[in-house]
């Protein structure tokens, strides 16, 4: 097998890459060329999660699995709290192909997913940008956004609102304006992005604007909410797997409601293929709910090993 | 990481350690120290198999799963058909420990379950082994068995009469003298050890008499069948687990046909902790539904990699 360890992905693995990998993956799953296969997620005990998030991409060549969880405790002895690896398996023999550090790739993952969101759904006179979330993972958010429309400026908010910063010198790294708001002002945004993890939504129907495109990205797991259910009720609502979409996704809370069902919600890799339409007007909201599939991790940690040999800086171990 | 590849592992782990790894992780499960996490398994196309079987023992320190599955073009191309890989992971921090080659492990840990239930519900005057089934996997439950009772000799069955030799080297090796039997002679057998793919049972109630143990192996998949379900309704059955014994192991039929339920079923490893009786007199007929669990694997696993660095030869990779 490869190894490519954590360290060596931040140098190989583009945002680019990622965008392409994930976009290619998502269309096979419309055309059922992948699917992902049943996801086993556990508690563990005092806050421990550990989980496993497995697929088949046939048009891709890839079978794999991440194997990862969230550890409470681990910041406290110098580790991350999030632990996690992918590894792929040759479809057609079972032979383990790689095993590759999988940390930062599921940052680069979900940030292409909402970048190929707006790509495929944002209006392409999109000017600003809001965020709504402000940890780790909003910096990889902002920054994959930033490539797929001319946005102007930034605004954001968070709940802590000290984190805010570190956002603002990413914005100012990629030249554009930040600024701090109330959630009121998320009514200027032509795109929006939720990343946060809150058991409560803090985004209300009120401070979406008519014509914007919403890449919620933060509910991958029962009770987590970050927008308003009506939101979902005035949006053409998208997303990675319908399935999951309803039961663990943002989708969750309006489904519950009896504001939507499985047939508003359409696959974003059916819009990828031209099976589906994507916005329709330019005063149509519409919303990605990235949920997070097991296809996408293996998609970008199959595009790794391939640059990684190809540079030929992946350890070759007998197994 | 630590790697342990497949070539070390039969250097390395001997039956004796494997059936201490699975009575204890048995004994774990009995106590809830141990539990499996839902079992995946897809079918891939062209007869492609392919899984995971996770878990988590809090006696023994470990977390892992098996990956693996059946590839039947392998064979063609000079490759085994089943491929399988041991990940386990530090259950405190999520951390990968290690990979563990996983196709001699499956047979070295199957075999010692069977070999556990018969050290613990077999009569301790058991002299003639039964065998039924011939292939890969039975000379390793032969191996086991020999170990756990003072056969005197063992008689043997199989579809392909043509596979029986193989089995005759190896009781040979063992010192105990062997014989191709029809079916009909294995009521004079004590232990019957069943280890046999197929559609539809081969070994008749008829042909089991009282006070036999019989240790049922391969049925590991819906559809699967070794014995007479009447055998069962007629035994006290005992398992590794429960719900996968009447969801997809042997009991599966004698279940559909109302014969036995789950409370008929006990777990072995409250036998290894008293807290369940074994057998309860000479006459009765017990029966081990032995599925597969993933705990096994990962008991199995850990103490191979806790062999192989104590003798220096893990390799240890950065991940």
């Amino acid at each position: 097998m490869f190894v490519v360890p954590e360290h060596m992905i931040a140098g190989l693995l583009t945002a680019e890459d990622a965008f392409a990998a994930v976009e290619a993956v998502f269309a096979a799953m419309a055309t059922l060329d992948a699917y992902n296969f049943p996801v086993v997620r556990e508690a563990l005990g005092e806050g421990r999660q550990y989980g496993f998030k497995s697929g088949l991409d046939r048009a891709g060549g890839a079978l794999g699995v991440k194997a990862g969880g969230y550890f409470p405790g681990n910041a406290a002895r110098g580790v991350i709290n999030h632990q996690s690896t992918v590894f792929l398996f040759d479809p057609e023999s079972g032979i383990l192909q790689a095993a590759v550090g999988g940390n930062l790739l599921t940052a680069l993952r979900t940030a292409a997913a909402s970048a190929v969101s707006i790509d495929r759904l944002a209006r392409k006179d999109a000017r600003v940008l809001g965020m709504v979330g402000a940890g780790h993972q909003a910096v990889f958010q902002l920054r994959a956004a930033a490539k797929v429309r001319q946005f102007e400026r930034v605004i954001a908010w968070n709940y802590h609102p000290e984190m805010l910063p570190q956002l603002a010198t990413v914005a100012e790294e990629l030249g554009l304006p930040f600024e701090a708001v109330p959630l009121e002002r998320m009514v200027e945004a032509d795109v929006i992005i939720t990343i946060t993890s809150a058991p409560e939504f803090s985004l209300a129907s009120a401070h979406v604007s008519v014509g914007t495109h919403l890449a919620c990205m933060g509910t991958d797991t029962i009770g987590k909410q970050e927008v308003d259910p009506q939101i979902l009720a005035r949006a053409a609502v998208f997303t990675d797997e319908v399935a999951q979409s309803l039961t663990l996704g943002e989708a969750q809370h309006a489904a519950a409601a009896g504001l939507i069902s499985a047939g508003d919600i359409t696959p974003l890799g059916a819009v990828i293929t031209g099976a589906a339409q994507g916005r329709t007007s330019d005063a149509q909201i519409t919303l990605f709910d990235g949920t997070g599939v097991g296809l996408q991790d293996i998609a970008v940690a199959a595009k790794t090993v391939e640059l990684a040999r190809a540079r030929g800086l992946a350890l070759e171990v007998a197994l």
